[in-house]
């Protein structure tokens, strides 16, 4: 594509959402809809099941009507099952959905755009149906220019450790801190949480760092984008994905996640976790090409299975190993107050 | 996607091949037809040009049904004109090629699937409608299993160098000394030379290493996969394409590709060319994660531009400076022969 092409425009989903659980009976499996009541709480006017599910978000329950009734302007599918699929029982829902006058997001494999049902209902009462995995089209390929406004930007010792949620506790912080800036997402439940972004491990692999320079476009200069990470330097299928992703978001600032006691890469065997100056060095070394002035702001535990004075033992020994402020965004306190001072420092 | 997905089916084209120029008169966009005559040949039947081409190959002019009858299998279109678009006035000339029996393949962005009447006619000829750009179906997530067998990466300081021309010529001295080896090709040009491969930079990014590990299966002890390499670790643009490619492939060797001379990448202004040094180490310390025996090879120049006494002073100057083996492998010679026997060291 040439550079003059146009910008893509971002995924989009018009707030307020109706979470839609279908049947599910495993918690796990409907993490993107505890996802938003946690961090798009006021987002969230309700949820919808269907008879046989075990599991609720604790929001008042109420159908496609009462939610459009009620504001609601998209049912979110808040399920990722495994396999990504969306059941064939679910669609009578989803086409009350849209019969309601909902636009339907889904961050499944299977798209919404290939239901031939749900496409014809969808065009006959003029709403969208939103696949947050397919990447919005004219991505150009990037230009490596430097962008105005700063940028920082979660990055791990592996995949699935606390990399979103630590970028919207720091967000979250910011605003707290009446700084201007943005949580930019770059995967599926990132993406309805904060409404809009770029599914970065979807886009196709010449894209990647274009994708991201899209992401996070030029700001005000004291405007701050903070940047959701995906998969990990050293992980060994996904490691692509997160070099485009550091090059194009060119940050100024990153923050190493980890989660303590975890040894090995997640799912891949024989691969042992990398240290987290190993993390921190190569993220500096392969950073400087797109942002010289690039540092790390500090280490995010993820400590949910720890009890606070283990934890807090645990921030002294890392913060005394590294040099840098160490905290769990989730416990917030001081520690996390010294971390988020420490990427805010001039 | 499963690891207990079956494995996907590369791209692969029947030969021999005709090579179609349409009306080309711009010598730079037929490199594809260039490419294949000097690299296939012995796979190639002759040529098919347009009124008001001003581009040759040299081969034989003739129509589809003339290189049908001398045993042609599929027609190659041999140029990568700017925006890979297919021109409607070639569709005449595509037509009567299935007609005449030939598959058709192509490396254009447009895709020949898209293009009706093609479809229309290759159904009811039985022929096959080859995309080179769109990845086969089935990719998985890389698994970082060490596979058996041995293998060649090329690398670079920088995009459009000679990577590809380096696999070529490693794996033909490779054949000349007896060994078993195959070129494995990922780009458009370096797939119609080889007659399949994997179009890494089309792979959807979750993905790039597991389309390299696809690419080199597992091999008997003392086979070897040349890998053409793709992008550069310090591209701003194409860097996560290239992390994905070394992680997956699993280089034993590695060998750097550099053209004298160039100060800045390619079309991304600003930026300037990482050393030769920097590149080997670089690819070092991160293919490591993959392969912890990984190593390089040598120091391919490309001296095209350049005379035999001046290219010979340099290969000098880099051999003391890298302590490696360093040729172009396009004037062969001993220094060539050199870079080889580094390769294949024990």
């Amino acid at each position: 594509m040439g550079s003059n092409a146009p910008a893509p425009v971002p995924l989009a989903l018009a707030p307020p959402y109706l979470l839609f659980l279908g049947d599910t009976v495993e918690p796990g499996f409907a993490k993107t809809a505890f996802g938003l009541r946690d961090w798009a709480g006021d987002r969230c006017v309700g949820e919808h099941v269907l008879p046989g599910a075990a599991v609720t978000t604790g929001l008042r329950a109420m159908s496609p009507v009462e939610a459009r009734a009620a504001g609601a302007s998209t049912l979110v599918i808040g399920v990722a099952n495994p396999g990504g699929v969306i059941p064939p029982h679910w669609i009578d829902a989803l086409a009350q959905a849209i019969e309601a006058g909902l636009d339907i997001a889904s961050g499944m494999h299977v798209r919404l755009v290939d239901q031939e049902r749900l496409v014809t209902l969808a065009h006959r009462y003029g709403r969208r149906l939103i696949d947050i995995r397919t990447p919005p089209p004219g991505i150009p390929v990037a230009t490596g220019r430097k962008r105005t406004g700063k940028r920082l930007l979660t990055v791990g010792t592996d995949c699935a450790l606390g990399k979103k949620y630590t970028a919207l506790a720091i967000a979250r912080a910011f605003a707290a801190r009446g700084i201007d800036s943005d949580f930019r997402a770059t995967g599926q439940t990132g993406i309805m949480i904060a409404g809009d972004g770029m599914p970065i491990d979807s886009v196709v692999a010449d894209f990647i760092a274009g994708a991201a320079e899209s992401l996070s476009p030029d700001a005000a200069p004291d405007h701050w984008d903070v940047i959701e990470g995906q998969g990990a330097l050293f992980h060994p299928a996904y490691s692509g994905v997160s070099l485009g992703l550091l090059h194009g978001s060119q940050p100024d600032v990153f923050v190493v996640c980890h989660q303590p006691g975890r040894t090995h890469t997640l799912g891949v065997p024989g691969y042992r976790l990398p240290g987290i100056d190993e993390v921190i060095e190569t993220t500096m070394k392969l950073g400087r090409r797109t942002n010289p002035a690039i540092r790390c702001g500090g280490i995010a535990l993820n400590t949910g299975d720890l009890d606070a004075d283990t934890a807090a033992a645990l921030f002294a020994v890392q913060r005394e190993r590294h040099g840098l402020p160490v905290a769990d965004p989730m416990r917030g306190g001081e520690a996390f107050d010294a971390l988020i001072a420490e990427c805010l420092r001039e």
